[in-house]
């Protein structure tokens, strides 16, 4: 799917502390070598034909253009009119797996210490369909639409991610003691796709069970699989068992494209102050080099990320430290050779 | 709502190992001379006259006659016609507002120390509205349902909770980012109680959000409102900090009844054996008490078990002790003087 020479990827630095953390990761992925040129683009909000406010066109013909971009924490403006940024992205490119590793980190002191899970979420329909009513005044209705096609395809990227990943055991987490219709179809499509994954394990799980034992022993899971909602807190309870969204990479993959992001906020308090944490935005990145299979450059730069946590003697406020920025992706960048 | 003297109270058994905790129940509060007396129903699942199975009608009438009820776990066989009599209790009642307070407790050594939140639960409609279609082959839709009624008698519900309970701040748990108008609707019942109660705080968060401050740090909550399916895993989450489903109470309100039960399965394996751990179904009662203005039984049977927790001499297997369930009793009927 990519060319083997030097690869052109869409990057959106987004808002805040967006851009200090961007180029964090651009001054290590040079000092690392990386074969990738940088195709820089806005997607502050702009008001479309219908009104509403969206992703600018060039953003979006870039990304469809070079089919992978790296994107840092957006705004999206709050109020009539504006819907999520971050979501008309993985619309816009069907971007329908997204897929969050979360794993212990030597250095991170957190509660646990065996965390390697990653949650796999459908990211395109289920409770994020959009489609509201009010029935009567006071009497509202959302749909949850679960179909076949996405709910399959999803799944199969599940088996296929464990499997290339070597990973052992897939778990599909679903309430279709409740919603016995929608997640039992998204239930049904994973239980048709686990007969093709021999190699891998497979089990459904409540979603509240695995709520419960995931804070009691996250040794139990390995690859979840689930619809978008389920996905959406799922992956940021994982999260927080390893230190926090700052410390979490999240990659958006679809057919024709894919998007690695930070999936923390906008941080605007420490904007401009060389303070922020770029882990998460580097983490997604040496995702993507993964899945643009630059592994060796991969393992270079997550080496040195991870020794320089381990270390601790240059991690920024955030994780306790006192280093700005800047000085934590320089010790990245003196760990590389 | 309660005669003074002695209270009829409806006790339901249930399946698995629920006579048996339900036994150790009856012993403590026996010794504890509280002023109960049960009427003992079965609430296996019978077939109706619409082919469908549910409740006997002998237990409707008891719940409808007592007002108040306690109950083990159920078993809900699983097939066609079957639907959960957990949830058609909920409904059958009108039960409004499910409770469920976790503590982290003297002696169950969990990685949290500091849990003490209090999930209440919308407990009638929402994602549990049981309305789904299949539109056409392989696209089905559920329909999540959010009345300004329901929400707003859960919100006044734990605004009134808080007060009684001498608490600080109560949060209300949505995604109104995404489902704008129902969850909107839900939040926005929320907002409207929360300008009756200046004594205390609110505040309103993400359930993602939740999910991951929850892990990293429980002391952040104390009272939190939400949906019904958030609180179903908010539930299970903030159990399993504490312990787990055997260890948390849980009490279901409604304006003309409620049923106090513990949420853990019926253990078939260990059913019938004296090993069951009935800690969670003696809390459950204990809130049972409560709500029946008993605060002085409550008070004594609650540092009864608490001590014995505490001390750790008769725990049972599921708790690493070896002790029975008729022993850890006995153990908690020996602090009652
Ligand atoms: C920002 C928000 C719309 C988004 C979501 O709900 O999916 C976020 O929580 C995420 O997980 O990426
Ligand atoms: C048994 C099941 C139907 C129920 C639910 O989903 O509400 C359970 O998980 C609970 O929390 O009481």
């Amino acid at each position: 799917q990519y060319s083997t020479g030097v690869r052109k990827v869409t990057l959106i630095p987004g808002h805040g502390i967006g851009p200090e953390i961007t180029v964090a990761v651009q001054k290590i992925f040079e000092a690392a070598k990386v074969p990738i040129e940088w195709e820089e683009v806005d997607v502050t909000a702009v008001r479309g034909p219908d009104g509403k406010f969206g992703i600018p066109q060039k953003a979006i013909d870039s990304v469809n253009a070079n089919k992978i971009g790296l994107k840092g924490p957006l705004m999206t403006p709050v109020g009539k009119g504006y819907r999520s940024l971050n979501l008309a992205l993985r619309k816009e490119f069907d971007l329908y797996a997204n897929v969050r590793p979360c794993k212990s980190l030597e250095g991170i002191k957190t509660l646990y210490d065996n965390v390697d899970v990653v949650t796999i979420r459908e990211n395109t329909e289920g409770e994020y369909s959009g489609i509201e009513h009010e029935i009567v005044d006071g009497v509202v209705q959302s749909i949850k639409l679960i179909t076949e096609e996405a709910s399959t395809r999803v799944a199969e990227f599940a088996f296929q991610f464990a499997r290339e990943n070597k990973r052992k055991k897939v778990t599909a987490v679903h309430k279709a003691n409740i919603m016995r219709m929608s997640d039992g179809l998204f239930l049904r499509c994973c239980r048709e796709l686990a007969t093709k994954y021999p190699d891998i394990k497979f089990e459904e799980r409540y979603l509240d069970t695995v709520c419960l034992n995931m804070v009691q022993d996250p040794s139990k899971f390995d690859v979840l699989v689930m619809p978008n909602l389920y996905g959406d807190i799922m992956s940021d309870m994982c999260s927080g068992l390893v230190g926090g969204l700052g410390l979490t990479p999240s990659g958006n993959i679809g057919k024709n494209g894919a998007l690695f992001e930070s999936v923390h906020g906008t941080a605007p308090d420490i904007a401009g102050k060389d303070m922020a944490n770029p882990t998460a935005l580097l983490l997604s990145a040496i995702m993507m080099l993964r899945h643009l299979q630059l592994n060796d450059h991969a393992d270079l730069v997550q080496n040195a990320c991870y020794e320089v946590l381990r270390e601790g003697r240059a991690l920024t406020g955030d994780l306790g430290g006192t280093a700005k920025c800047s000085e934590f992706t320089n010790a990245i960048i003196s760990k590389l050779n």
